[in-house]
């Protein structure tokens, strides 16, 4: 093993600038020598649930990602919105994984994976040596290839397009109030959310609400009730993914709360503000001070290496396709789980990319990790449909049970309980319980702080 | 009145670029016409003190302040330490305010003040008429002439400053984790915090409880326990503004927690990581992956402003030098309020720069507004002295009362009692009691999430 002079300045993922030397790669000891090495990239509900489940197993594991923590996404809609703080829905890997002794955290980005020397190598030149790996990145969001409409509408992943889209979203309705400008006025009171998924949905709800109820009484020069929160869905329904009565029943409640839904209506240009869309053969052209991406998936990259290094074939996402125990067709050893895996074995399409099928994919590889060293196997994975479920205000929601039908409160109940027994730590599930609470009771937004770069960067587009 | 246009994509608070022709000017108008026009400037402790005891006045209230939020500042540290989250400490302004009918709230930043119009004016070129004028913009952290300093050592006033510190400390975590050169290691797992202050007394004990407790077992490469904690200050003893014995006790606190306290010792140079102390006549070099500065004030520029202005007289650090009842002597119409105010009619020193003066004032210049609108007036302010407390750990504070000192955990118990009940919302109270709660219990700390830069931003300073 090397030793490496790394300075103090550096950024703790990478090493130098790039117009050094490539770093010399240094191996990464395992903690315990001998053992059977598991690595895991990626924190997010598939990585996490897989250390977890591998918790008291006689391995040695490594989870790595390029964060320090893992992030509830679900519920990221509410930080854009003001409703939690960023920390209420994260947890430090580390401090979730602590108490695990045969289990690591590195933080640190993975630039390649060699599968015939089992090693996997981080942007700073260390590797790590694995015996089985599971990969668990995700997919970032698409704009169909129009990747200059990133700038103008920002999509929902990290907790960082959070911030932003909650700072466009206030500063939208501030700089509403500060002009005298009629027509300004009313772009600046116009959002367009695109995307009439789950996430497309929460974010048309809960704008709605604020713009309607939360911050009616606060602007002296503006009428926020006035403004116009536009969903635009290119399928026939909203929720495309669940029964259609329950896509009719949230388009409902949507619009009861207040927002048009287009649908089978598609974005087909954005220039700085002038969005167009178009339904059918008619041509709409809107003025929209604040446009928020909720549509369209794609690897990372992630993928692209994967396949690169093993011949793994992937779908038209760049989703990578596992075999029936969710590893490789070619690497028994590699396993791709949550929504980088295309899982093709179960019904007619494959499993979506939702927090319950990563979960289930990430517990199902740590006990197959298990069973193998124990010259054991399991049977195929099979997702067991818990059901789904997508909340569109301060007192509705659809879920789709197995069973069972909900929409409206009792929905919306059950909506509120799921994504507080699934939050990870004890802290957050406080935490988020009271800040829902108080929420409620007040009617207000308390985290609805403009933070970073309100008066420092410009937005995107070409001026008016 | 002018209408002017304005672009979608601009500043809420600028108007255009600088290529461009100045602003055409816009007068603000009142929103109720021939209404006594009171402008305050600043929404901190006396901006908003004075705003809400003018809620019920006969008057038109005009709150301006470059942010949407009022911030808490004596709980920043917490969130620096990753305890609790920006939106747990910060108020909305137009929540707290959205009640009060006569009262606006204008997102922007002043540029200038007019006190023979009577005119505040905006960056963006509007202008507030106004007939009493309330100025609470407060200070900024002072590097002792040394502004290069800023970069290296990051002080604490804003919810950004306290995000950065955050990201710092925790960085330094993770790099200490990642590197296996054992010198740089240990610089990693040294912080230097510079001011023996309450701000710097605060920082000291919490980094201490959290290298030294919370932290413990979260690391795999590195002992967390073996961090150095230093806290100088150039004055004899900590905590200046208090009795001696409660500075001793405190020093004691402290150092039981592990932390380094050398006083009479000043920075003299920061080089990089490379840090300069002079003790007396002994010069002490060190190396530390992380300075936090907690020293030293200076107006930002509104004193200077009113000073070109008015030809008000300014202080060494350029607050305000404001007659008994906190008016200009030269405009009995313009009031200064808070750490900008230099208050010298009590006492032998000026009044500190601290919450309880600044909401004392505030109110004070709100009843004295309402006095004299019928012809009547008041005394000269008289700041009464509640007490003043300073927090050292988990379980350990000093409080200085007029008629006792406290120490220890009865102290620690005041100190976040006080807290507590200072939060101007209720959701602030609720989500801060439950946060401590739920930190005080798993001691953990859930906040401390490295966002933004972390991957980004290169620090500052010549790499080693």
């Amino acid at each position: 093993m090397q030793t490496v002079q790394r300075s103090l300045d550096s950024d703790p993922t990478s090493q130098g600038t790039a117009s050094e030397a490539p770093a010399p790669t240094i191996e990464v000891p395992p903690v315990t020598p001998g053992k059977h090495q598991v690595v895991i990239i990626g924190g997010g509900f598939g990585g996490l649930y897989a250390a977890q489940q591998l918790g008291r197993a006689d391995v040695e594991v490594t989870l790595i990602d390029k964060r320090n923590f893992h992030l509830f996404q679900p519920l990221l809609y509410q930080v854009a919105m003001g409703g939690l703080s960023p920390g209420d829905i994260a947890s430090p890997l580390r401090a979730v994984l602590s108490a695990q002794k045969n289990t690591r955290v590195l933080m640190g980005e993975v630039t390649d994976v060699d599968p015939e020397r089992q090693l996997v190598t981080l942007n700073d030149g260390r590797t790590i040596p694995y015996d089985d790996l599971i990969v668990a990145t995700g997919m970032s969001h698409f704009y169909f290839g129009r990747d200059d409409w990133a700038d103008v509408a920002p999509g929902l992943k990290t907790v960082e397009d959070a911030l932003e889209m909650r700072r466009r979203i206030f500063a939208a309705f501030e700089k509403a109030e500060n002009t005298t400008d009629p027509e300004l006025k009313q772009s600046l009171l116009t959002f367009v959310i695109v995307g009439g998924g789950p996430t497309g949905v929460e974010l048309a709800g809960s704008l709605a609400e604020l713009a309607y109820h939360t911050l009616r009484n606060d602007f002296r020069h503006i009428d926020t009730t006035a403004s116009r929160i536009i969903l635009v869905e290119g399928m026939d329904r909203v929720l495309p993914p669940f029964p259609s009565d329950l896509s009719a029943r949230a388009q409902t409640d949507l619009e009861k709360l207040g927002v048009e839904v287009m649908t089978q209506a598609l974005v087909t240009d954005i220039q700085g503000h002038d969005i167009t869309l178009k339904q059918g053969d008619q041509i709409n052209h809107l003025k929209a001070g604040t446009v928020l991406w909720a549509a369209g998936v794609r690897d990372p990259g992630m993928g692209g290496l994967l396949a690169d290094r093993t011949g793994a074939e992937r779908d038209r996402s760049g989703r990578v396709m596992v075999s029936d125990d969710l590893s490789l067709p070619t690497h028994p050893n590699i396993f791709v789980v949550g929504d980088l895996a295309h899982f093709a074995h179960q019904g007619d399409r494959p499993l979506p990319g939702v927090a319950p099928v990563a979960m289930q994919e990430g517990k199902y590889v740590a006990r197959l990790i298990q069973k193998r060293l124990k010259d054991d196997t399991l049977p195929p994975f099979a997702y067991k449909d818990s059901g789904s479920l997508a909340v569109i205000g301060r007192h509705a929601a659809v879920v789709n049970l197995p069973w069972a039908k909900l929409t409206g409160f009792p929905a919306w109940f059950v909506w509120l309980f799921v994504h507080i027994f699934y939050l990870i730590e004890f802290d957050n599930k406080l935490m988020v319980m009271t800040q829902w609470g108080a929420n409620y009771l007040t009617r207000k937004q308390g985290s609805r702080l403009i933070t970073e770069k309100v008066f420092e960067k410009a937005e995107a587009g070409p001026p008016k």
